[in-house]
């Protein structure tokens, strides 16, 4: 069975790549707006990993849609979970029978309800797998210290492709790095180097 | 890292453990009242299977609790709700670095809230994992079907080793096999014979 994880080459969805790829033909998809090269150190990551890469396109209003409403909120959260559901129906509806993604049990965002993942299944005729789901932040982060080495740091710094750094980078162009320092709390981030 | 997975012998318990055997040194643990002989289904199915085996007895008082709950809810769900939780606490104080079951995204019973898991781990030092809980009934099954030899049948001819069977027969004791007609709607259960 064919798969396509949402990857950004951080900890959580290469964790979730390795927990799947018994089962399936895992294939990394990283979801990008056209906005910045991000995407590239998520291919390098998945070639270090030694998994099939996609890069898709999502729909670049969506993009504008989510700083709109990140601005309108003052914080990220609901911007960043409109792209994932956006990026989710794009990988959907690219010809896998399964999807998934990274999103932990204990995430606050992005997360995918159980009436969200059945209604993305009956449109698209896919499963939805979320395999870190039922996993909690401790388990996640001793599997990550026994399988994957990773470079930490703040946002700003980590190279990966997740839709926060496009979303950055499409604020700190229309609205000035303040914006980014008011609307984006200080958070770190992970980078897969390699598998151990 | 040591991991008592809660086991029945059926496809959801044993699927969990194939799903979990590269990162955890796991034991298949089925917990039992000493009602009846059920739990040496699920140690054949773990010998078949390769995986260790433990066999955990469960305080006794606690299957009454449930039988007499399920007389006076009318159905089982609550009961057996009341029997898992009871499990987990007693594989979670048994010495394991984590603990996990088979439970689904799409199970009824029994469920695990982030809370119960969080407060599960917070009490008794492990990780709680429900490495199925991120997927769905189709995709289950599809995954079934593709690892696992079963034998499929109504819950009364099946062999094997959850909760429902010592209850059943505590309820068939107790209460005659009316009752257990009336409580019990009829489903099928599964019992594993091979990994492919």
């Amino acid at each position: 069975m064919r798969l396509g994880l949402l990857y950004s080459g951080g900890k959580d969805s290469t964790l979730a790549a390795l927990l799947l790829r018994e089962f399936y033909d895992v294939t990394l998809v990283t979801a990008h707006f056209g906005i910045t090269d991000d995407w590239e150190h998520a291919r390098e990551t998945a070639e270090t990993t030694g998994f099939d890469f996609e890069r898709l396109e999502l729909d670049p209003g969506v993009a504008t849609e989510a700083v709109d409403r990140i601005r309108e909120d003052g914080f990220p959260r609901n911007g960043i979970q409109l792209v994932h559901q956006h990026a989710l129906e794009t990988v959907a509806a690219n010809g896998f029978d399964a999807v998934a993604d990274g999103t932990r049990r204990d995430d606050r965002v992005p997360t995918v309800s159980r009436a969200q993942a059945q209604s993305l299944e009956d449109r698209h005729g896919v499963d939805y797998i979320a395999p870190l789901s039922g996993f909690g932040r401790n388990a996640v982060d001793r599997l990550v210290d026994a399988t994957l080495d990773v470079t930490v740091g703040p946002s700003e710094e980590i190279t990966r492709a997740d839709y926060e750094a496009e979303l950055r980078a499409l604020i700190a162009d229309r609205e000035g790095e303040r914006a980014l320092e008011q609307w984006f709390p200080a958070h770190e981030q992970t980078h897969v180097t390699g598998v151990r």
